[in-house]
C-alpha cells in the first residue's frame, strides 16, 4: 500500500464509516469528564475484530504512526489524551459478549464490552464477574484489563490480574498473540497474558478475553463500625477476617472528615453512627446461606462491643440499608460537590503505617495556603487509600507541593504512587518513589523488545 | 578478573567453602529421586545473599557459562538437569525466614527456605501459607515460585502467582530486580514480578520473596462422594461452590480404578465408600465456626442425597478421618508402588469436557501393548487431572506412542501439557500443543532481551 498516505491505507482495511479522519472528530472526546472538548487526533478508527485491529497496527507500524487506545475514557491517569498526529483506535464496536459457559465458569468477551453490561447479562444465569467500581457503567472491559483495575471487592476476589483467564492482544506490529482457553491453570512456558494486564495498552491492545467467573452470592450483610485509634481498625480487619473466612468482601475505612461530608448531603446518605468518632469502618461479607450468615455476622458484631474492640457499631437490617451504607462510600460527588478544584490520589501501603502516614498528611496539608478541604478514606484491607483535596486554584505549584507531601514518604515504607489508577502520562514524574532505577530500565528493556518504534500509547508510563 | 578461570573468580566472590569444584560433587545429585547419581557440573556455588547471586551472575555472564539454578530438586520435568560445563548455583543456604509481619500479614524470605518450614513458623502464629503439596518437605520457595507450583488448595487460594506481593530476583547480567513491597496493590508501571514467576528461572534467579499470608481456618470439613456420570460430577462442582461460597477448598476427582488401588494397600487407607461407583469425588471446607461450618457442611451432603445428586456419601466425623480420607489421595505412593516404570501426566482442560477427555484415553491406552496400569485422578475443580501409567519397559516409543494419546487432543480443546509441573526439558517437544506459534515466537523475543546470552536454565521451556 505503498503511495497511498495512512487514512486511505485505512479505508482499505475498514468500511468508510468507520474510519474518521480529522475533520470528522466534532462529536468525539477523550475523556468523558471533558465531552464538551473536541477530540484532536489524526484520525478515529473503529475496528470490529482482531484481525482488524492487526491489520490496523501493520500500517500504522510500517509508517511510524503513534496510536492511542480509546475504551470506555474513564481513565484517571491521562492514558486516554492525544494529540493531532496520533491515530485514535477505539473498541468501542467490539462490544459483544461471546460467550458466557455457564460449566466452565467463563465469559468471552470483546474488549469494548461495558463492565455494566456483562454484570446484567451474568445476572439471569446467577453468575458473577467481581469487579464493581463507580465507574462501570462506562468503563470497557480492555481498558479495565490494561490498567488491572481494582475497586470494591478486590479483598475478597482479587484485582482484574487474578480474573483472566485468557487473552488476545495485538503487538505493536501487528502480530496477533492469542490464548483464549477456559483454564485456570497452565504452566506451559512464560505467562504472556501477564504483559498485558496493567501495562496501560503500551505492549499491545487486548482485544478479546476470557474472563473467570464466580457463583453469584445470595447473602450479603454490612456494618458500620467507629473508632478511635488505628490500632483498632488493623485489630477489627484480623477479627473479621479471622471470624468470616473468605466471605469478608469488603473493609473500608473513612476518615472523621470524610464521614462528616460524605452523610450529610441529603437524607439518602445520612450517618449510620452519630458523629464524633476519629474512624469509622465499613464491612461487608458476602455468602451463600441468608440466615446463617446474618445470625454469623451478628454475632462478630456483638462479640466486638463486648470486648470493646469497637466505640460503637450498627448492622444493615435490609438489602436497603445495605444500598444505604455503600452510597455513603461510594457516592464520591458528596465530596467533589463541595470543591471547587480538586486533586486526587490513590496511594498504596503497608496496612499497619496507614494510620500515622495519612495522619502526617493531614498535619502537613492543614499548613498549606490554597487547601480548602482534604478528605482520606479507601480500602484499607488492601492498604489502599484514596486523598480528595479540594483548592482554591489549580496552579502548579500547589498541585506540585501537595504531590510532594503525599508521595514522598512513600518510598521509604515501600508504598506506590499508584495503586488502582496507574501511572499514564500524569504520574510519570512519580514512578521512581515505587520503582527502583533498575525496575525502570527493566521496564524500558521491554517496552524497546515488544514495541521498538514507540508506537503504542506512547509516553505512558515511562518517559 | 581477567586471566582467572572461572572457579578461580568464583573464589574470590565467595569462602573457599561456598565454591565447589567438579571434584567435589560426589555427596550432591540432581534430583532427590536420584541420590545415588553423582552431580556432573562444572561445580556448585553456595550463595547466602542477593549480592552474591549478582556477582557470581555477572563472572558467568562475563564468561559466557551456562547456569542450571538448584533448590530442593523436586522438579518434574527436568528442570534441574545438568551437564559437565554448567555452573550450579544451589539457593539452600539463603534459607532465613527474614520475618514475619502479622500486621501486614506478609512472610519475607530468601528463596533457599522450604516449604514445610515455613508452614511450621507460621503455625504458631495462627497464619497460613496456603500453598501444600506432596514434595513440601523438599520444595524450596524459590523453585516454587519459579514454577508456579499449585497443589490441593489452588480452589480456595490460587496458585503460586496469585501469593506472591514482592519479588527480589537476579537477572543474567547480575542486574538486581528488587521489588520487596508489602503492599497488595501496585499499578505504577508493568508488574514486573510477573516476569520471573512461572518462567522456571530462564528469565532470572529469585532470591527473596515477600509472600501473602491468610488468617488460618479453624474449621475443616470433608466428605467422599459416588457417582457414576460425569455430568454429576459438574454439577456437584458447582452446588458445592455455591453452597461453601468461599469456604469451598478442595474438589478432587478420582476415577474408579484409582480409587480402588489408592485405598486397597492399608488400613490407612481403607475405602470410606464401597467400590462400584465410577467416580469419587473429595469435597473440602475451611472455615472459621467449628460447630456452624460442620452443620452447613452435613446438611449441604443430606440435601445432595435428597435430591439424588450423588449415588453416595460419607462425611469425615473427626480430624482423623480428615486426614484419612486426604491420605487416600496425597500419598501417591500407594499408586506407584505397583507400578514398575511409571510415567506422569499433569493436563488442563476445562472442566467440563474432562469425562470424555479422560474416557478417551482410557480407551485408547488400553489397546497399547506395554501399558500395565493407568490411574487417572487429580483437581477436577481446576480442571488439571493426573494420570500415572505403568509400563513393562522404559522404551522410547511406548513412552511417545503415551504422550501422543494424552496430549494430542488438548490442543483442539484448548487444553494444556502442563498445568502445574511446567515444560522444562521433558515437555519442550509438546510446547506447541498448548501454545501458538506466536507466543512461543514472543516467549523467545523475551528470553532474547532479558538474557541474550542464553545462560540462565539454556533449553528450558525453549528449544
Amino acid at each position: 500500500m505503498a503511495g497511498l498516505n495512512l487514512i486511505q491505507q485505512l479505508h482499505k482495511i475498514l468500511p468508510e464509516n468507520r474510519v474518521l479522519d480529522t475533520n470528522q472528530l466534532s462529536e468525539r472526546y477523550s475523556h468523558i469528564w471533558h465531552m464538551d472538548q473536541s477530540l484532536i487526533a489524526l484520525g478515529v478508527v473503529l475496528p470490529e475484530t482482531t484481525e482488524e485491529v492487526s491489520q490496523i497496527l501493520k500500517a500504522c507500524h510500517t509508517s511510524g504512526t503513534q496510536i492511542i487506545v480509546h475504551g470506555g475514557l474513564t481513565n484517571l491517569v491521562g492514558g486516554t489524551e492525544t494529540n493531532a498526529d496520533q491515530l485514535v483506535i477505539s473498541l468501542e464496536r467490539m462490544n459483544q459478549i461471546e460467550e458466557i459457559d455457564e460449566n466452565s465458569r467463563t465469559a468471552t468477551v470483546q474488549s469494548g464490552v461495558i463492565l455494566e453490561s456483562l454484570h446484567t447479562a451474568l445476572e439471569e444465569k446467577n453468575l458473577l464477574f467481581p469487579l464493581n467500581f463507580g465507574a462501570r457503567g462506562s468503563a470497557q472491559i480492555g481498558g479495565i484489563i490494561s490498567s488491572n483495575a481494582g475497586g470494591l471487592r478486590v479483598l475478597k476476589y482479587g484485582m482484574t490480574r487474578k480474573l483472566i483467564l485468557g487473552l488476545e492482544a495485538v503487538m505493536a506490529d501487528g502480530t496477533i498473540i492469542s490464548s483464549t482457553k477456559k483454564i485456570i491453570k497452565d504452566n506451559s512456558g512464560y505467562d504472556l497474558k501477564q504483559l498485558f494486564i496493567g501495562s496501560e495498552g503500551t505492549l499491545g491492545i487486548v482485544t478479546r478475553a476470557v474472563l473467570k467467573l464466580e457463583e453469584a452470592p445470595s447473602s450479603r450483610n454490612a456494618a458500620y463500625l467507629a473508632v478511635d485509634d488505628y490500632q483498632s481498625v488493623v485489630r477489627l480487619l484480623k477479627f473479621f477476617d479471622q471470624g468470616l473466612a473468605g466471605k469478608l468482601s469488603g473493609f473500608e475505612l473513612i476518615w472523621c472528615n470524610s464521614y462528616e461530608q460524605m452523610t450529610s448531603t441529603s437524607d439518602a446518605v445520612r450517618p449510620p453512627l452519630p458523629y464524633g468518632y476519629n474512624y469509622y469502618i465499613l464491612v461487608e461479607s458476602l455468602g451463600s446461606q441468608i440466615e446463617q450468615d446474618q445470625t454469623e455476622f451478628q454475632n462478630l458484631l456483638e462479640q466486638v462491643i463486648e470486648k470493646e474492640m469497637a466505640l460503637d457499631a450498627v448492622m444493615a437490617q435490609s438489602p436497603s440499608d445495605v444500598e444505604w451504607f455503600f452510597r455513603i462510600r461510594e457516592d464520591v460527588n458528596n465530596l467533589t460537590d463541595s470543591m471547587t478544584h480538586d486533586q486526587h490520589f490513590d496511594i498504596s501501603l503497608p496496612v499497619a503505617l496507614i494510620g500515622d502516614y495519612i495522619e502526617e498528611c493531614y498535619q502537613k496539608l492543614k499548613n498549606i495556603a490554597g487547601i480548602e478541604q482534604v478528605y482520606a478514606f479507601g480500602h484499607v484491607a488492601d492498604g489502599n487509600i484514596h486523598f480528595m483535596i479540594g483548592k482554591e486554584h489549580l496552579k502548579d505549584d500547589l498541585r506540585l507541593k501537595i504531590n510532594d507531601i503525599i508521595y514522598t514518604g512513600l518510598k521509604e515504607i515501600g508504598g506506590s504512587v499508584s495503586a488502582e489508577h496507574g501511572i499514564g502520562l500524569h504520574k510519570k514524574d512519580y514512578l521512581n518513589i515505587s520503582r527502583s532505577e533498575s525496575e525502570i530500565a527493566l521496564m524500558k528493556t521491554l517496552k524497546a523488545s515488544l514495541d521498538p518504534k514507540g508506537i503504542l500509547n506512547p509516553g505512558r508510563i515511562l518517559a
